[in-house]
């Protein structure tokens, strides 16, 4: 395989992408509080080469507890055991800029790549939920403006920490006695707005250097944010048009940051339901779309865009003209979207609600394998994606099916691996390994 | 195997507990940051039926980096690594009260204790190193005083988070739609002068319902807090009688709290050096003691009690009249146990520095099998520990020969286990599982 590769990453969500699938026949809701799941799944993406295994988080409880498997394993205590279940595919967790200290953080996520030599992903995300303030001590949850300021200098001040021990500060000479060479491991002495730290870290640099930066965010402050840090953005596209012109902005802007637009990988999500048969994997769209509760995807919408219909209405146009005025919240991506498709496609609000039921405003594809690998194919080759961010509407089997059936055929036609060629989630990205910004300082200010 | 059971943790610091392990031909520095070196000792550890592996930890990088292997690596994502290689051993990981956010570390240990099915345990520190302040913001460490008051408040909602979700829950059924009941989970509504935290925690009660509590406070506060809040006590002595004088204090001061004395665990540190006899396990500590570097020895004991020797002065009597005041921390046991030590044993200062650099503090004892056995035994019969935090001079041979040469010789005298009878760490250490506070109060309230 030359040129171009695609990636994919298997986003795991509990019972599966769809609000309903653990009432699905064959979802397994009674193995999701057990490791052997996770590892099954992370083997089986392994089976498949995938590049990485990529799990959300919130620091909150959903209310929406009481109709679906809405509650949250932190995800670097269970990648790090996924690490030690698994040999390469990468581990891609979530967590928030808004609610952790940069110096907890950085050891745990310096943790994972070490544990797993060299295969950690950061999901950089500034929580979506306002109730996670109250867990924190706080409030109100921060304006969207503050959350990006404090995730920027959180962002400059993890990455010192990471680069603060050299790649050969550990010398470990026995006979010498001297175990680390202490003029490669550097205080960060960060002061700033929202955080003092010192450094330097406590953990010898990681096998990828730092963790690989993902994020998420499409509103303004998102994709600058993204411009300047991400490797890889993920992103919510009902459209292939939409996707392009999303594709082309985060090239440019990385470019105007200097960066080389290759290095930012543009991974959109696609929950992908499969059949022998486009009738086939269409009833098993209804099917699961029957599974949802009103009352679920009312208060879903709700939380979205403010808009609060009632059973009564679900048959009736989506109210557009009600859609909340949601002050700084109006910047939000997934407000935008929600927006737009009921603007453009005229939907009822059920039909809203099933378009969200599925995978909360990320792309639905029902069709047999080849349709599938067409619309990948695709998007990949006409400048809408580097890969995706494959959202199984339910698990395992709606995994297993995308792995047995859609990936060798993207593997007969040359666009995805059927080896891993690095052992590291930066090689599987095609990313180069980062120099220590102090490693730089140093022997340029010895020149 | 009947009555009082005898229990074992193997303390694991990365080149083994004596400061020059590092330096032993016999150690492996070149694997302390690999994975596969933690898996390899915790199931040998587990192999040899230990009740658990413990890691310490601290948010900073001590000074002594450049003579001995003294980073850290993060020990709640180590431990669901190796959560994820063993099947039965329990995992205890350090974490500090004072540097974390109680939202973010009760669902780590929550992730660990799902990962482990049952095995997780948390040392709870409040952190003794003072440089740790610099990194989370803060000009100076908080006094000893603060800082317990801190712990008291962070285990009354960490405590509650644990406990948000009734063993019950999760209904998950699938006809009806209802996944949760929701009247069996809890907001915890703390508000206090440290936290103000709302909950419920976003993750379903766990195996254990909570991790086992752990703690090594032998200060005033220290004790008062852990007759209030431990399931088992580390503690560092010199003497037995030292030994049994604390053990008496702890039960007494359990009962005191209204708890039953035997769900205290009193477990000492223990660093053995063994040998076919007595001379050659005398010659190994002594090789040992010959690789430290006084650098290095001269800075602990600076930090210890605050008096920095001169090379020179090494074979001189220890100037115990130059031990400084240091204020609140002269509370701390640390400092005692070195003061005590010193002024007991009338030591050189290079004595005092070879004391320390086998296991800092901790008790050494050097022989055959059979009389670190006796010792052992003694201990546990006599009422000076439940038990001991195993702490190998050096890995893995130093612990290997412990589970080859020692254990056998606890077995057949019917003091320790052969088989493990429970799965869980609770059910290990032989503490019951905890009742959901929020459970207790319901069903009282509906009587
Ligand atoms: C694939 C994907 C995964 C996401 N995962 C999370 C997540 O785990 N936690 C979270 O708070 N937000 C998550 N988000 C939301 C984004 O981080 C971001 O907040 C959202 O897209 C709004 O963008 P904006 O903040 O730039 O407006 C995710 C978004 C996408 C597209
Ligand atoms: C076996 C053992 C392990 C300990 N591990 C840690 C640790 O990992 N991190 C830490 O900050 N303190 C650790 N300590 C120190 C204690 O938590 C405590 O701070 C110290 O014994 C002083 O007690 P005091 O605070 O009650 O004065 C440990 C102590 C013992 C005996």
């Amino acid at each position: 395989m030359t040129g171009r590769t695609l990636h994919l990453n298997l986003f795991v969500y509990p019972g599966g992408h769809h609000e309903a699938a653990w009432r699905y026949h064959a979802s397994a809701p009674e193995r999701v509080l057990d490791l052997s799941y996770y590892v099954e799944l992370a083997r089986a993406a392994e089976a498949a080469r995938f590049d990485a295994v990529f799990l959300a988080d919130g620091p909150s409880l959903a209310d929406d507890i009481a109709y679906a498997t809405r509650f949250r394993l932190e995800p670097l205590t269970l990648l790090s055991a996924l690490a030690a279940s698994t040999e390469r595919i990468g581990l891609v967790g979530t967590a928030s800029t808004t609610y952790s200290e940069p110096y907890n953080l950085a050891r745990q996520l310096a943790g994972l790549d070490h544990v797993s030599r060299g295969r950690a992903g950061w999901n950089i995300v500034t929580t979506g939920a306002p109730g996670a303030a109250h867990n924190f001590g706080l409030d109100a949850h921060p304006t969207h403006a503050d959350r990006y300021a404090r995730a920027d200098e959180f962002l400059d001040v993890v990455t010192a920490l990471w680069d603060s021990w050299e790649d050969d500060a550990v010398v470990g000479d026995r006979t010498t006695g001297q175990y680390a060479d202490t003029s490669r491991i550097h205080r960060i002495d960060h002061v700033g707005p929202s955080f003092s730290v010192r450094g330097p870290l406590n953990t010898p640099r990681t096998p990828q250097g730092r963790p690989v930066y993902v994020q998420a965010g499409t509103s303004e402050d998102g994709r600058a944010f993204a411009a300047r840090w991400a490797d890889a953005v993920f992103a919510a596209h009902q459209s292939f048009d939409e996707a392009q012109a999303y594709y082309a902005d985060v090239r440019r802007r990385a470019a105007a940051e200097g960066r080389d637009p290759d290095h930012v990988l543009v991974l959109p999500g696609i929950s992908p339901y499969l059949g022998s048969t486009e009738a086939e994997a269409k009833a098993l769209q209804r099917e699961l779309d029957e599974l949802t509760q009103p009352a679920y995807s009312i208060d879903l919408l709700h939380r979205l865009v403010g808009v609060l219909v009632t059973e009564a209405e679900l048959d009736e146009p989506f109210p557009l003209e009600r859609v909340a005025d949601r002050g700084d919240e109006a910047e939000s991506s997934r407000f935008r979207l929600v927006r737009d498709l009921a603007e453009r496609e005229r939907l009822t609000s059920r039909q809203l609600l099933h378009r969200l039921a599925g995978a909360r405003g990320h792309l639905l594809v029902a069709g047999t394998p080849e349709q599938v690998a067409d619309l990948v194919e695709t998007w990949f080759r006409r400048g809408a994606a580097d890969g995706f961010n494959i959202m199984p509407p339910y698990l395992t089997g709606g995994f297993t099916d995308f792995a047995e059936q859609v990936v060798p055929i993207l593997q007969a036609r040359g666009l995805f691996r059927r080896e891993y060629t690095g052992t590291t989630l930066r090689e599987h990205y095609g990313l180069p390994r980062p120099a220590s910004q102090f490693a730089a300082r140093r022997l340029s200010a010895s020149r």
